[in-house]
């Protein structure tokens, strides 16, 4: 299998951690999102996922994109070790803390976003940091909540085994430190992303640990 | 079962249509959005949920937020008529059509975002407008995309019966008129679009028809 990763993406690095929580062998083909304007705007790159976004995952000469899609597509495809619950319920409950990471912080504190606040409204340095800090607070407030009201709440976000919501929140966490949020009344989450990091998949799965990685 | 809604909320008309497909009896109660400061952030509905925001769905007192989440969830406890296909390809296809509109088109055009850039960053309503066509037109061009390129692609997103995917596309072209998108290179999401509403179960759950609609 082929990943095209960029090392800072959270989105990609919620699928390395996945591949390797799987024990898969994968390849990383990397997309330099600043590089020349954005390798992934560039034509062979958009011939593999039009949509100009990594993560986009190669299996079998098939692409897959979207990051919570390929990893329910890895769990379905090789089923262990699990990375969703078996019990409806609480599938549902692992899907809701992933999408609350997904869908309601990570969009906005997207590339193409702060560049568009940039560029189409004006907003300096620091109007953009207060932005991304704000809606990553706001976010990672309701996942605590969710994590500390649940006795389903265990070493990891649910149970003593890593799952898809993991695979989520790592990245999150990595992504809040990096624009310098207030994590000190979120005791629980970030518990639990220390110690996902205590395991080799999520460790070698970080954007200092990629071969695209660059100090810029 | 109860849905926690708000007419015009996307994600919350993803779950009704999901629920008519489903041919479930659920009850809507409203929340509304806009009204006393949002009733979202009031105590009784953060007792219901905490991240203060619809969809939310209460099925034998458990409650389960997040739309895809909940979508995924009457699929599995209730599975005909099917929302996923069986194949673990196609799942993801579905799964990747609509993760492309609830993560990279909806969250930019959501209330507080709105909000945000009115009273943070001072953008005029013109601004505002412009924020959201771009975010929904640069997103639904990708959906078209997908579409376009797929040999998959039905009368419906995926085949020529609803799923998950058509759940996302409908609301998400409703929002496109509201802000008056230009989807005219979009032929088939709109030849979709249309197909689903000619079905009872996307035209009535449709944000006119709700209980909670007001002209406002």
């Amino acid at each position: 299998m082929q990943l095209y990763t960029f090392f800072r993406s959270s989105a990609a690095f919620r699928v390395r951690i996945a591949l390797n929580l799987k024990g898969l062998d994968w390849q990383a083909v990397p997309v330099h999102l600043r590089r020349g304007g954005g390798e992934q705007h560039q034509a062979a790159f958009l011939a593999v996922n039009p949509a100009g976004k990594v993560p986009a995952l190669v299996d079998e000469d098939e692409v897959l994109t979207q990051s919570l899609a390929i990893i329910e597509y890895l769990d379905e495809t090789r089923p262990e070790p699990p990375l969703l619950p078996a019990a409806p319920l609480e599938r549902a409950r692992v899907r809701a803390i992933a999408q609350t990471i997904a869908c309601d912080i990570h969009p906005l504190g997207n590339l193409g976003v702060l560049r568009y606040l940039k560029r189409e409204l004006g907003a300096g340095d620091d109007a953009r940091d207060a932005w991304s800090r704000h809606w990553v607070e706001q976010g990672l407030a309701a996942v605590e909540q969710m994590l500390v009201r649940s006795p389903h709440t265990g070493l990891f976000c649910h149970g003593d085994t890593p799952t898809l919501a993991d695979c989520c929140l790592v990245p999150q966490v990595f992504n809040a430190r990096r624009v310098d949020c207030d994590l000190d009344a979120m005791p629980t989450l970030r518990r639990i992303a220390e110690h996902c990091l205590t395991l080799a998949a999520f460790c070698q799965a970080a954007p200092q640990c990629q071969g695209d990685a660059d100090v810029a």
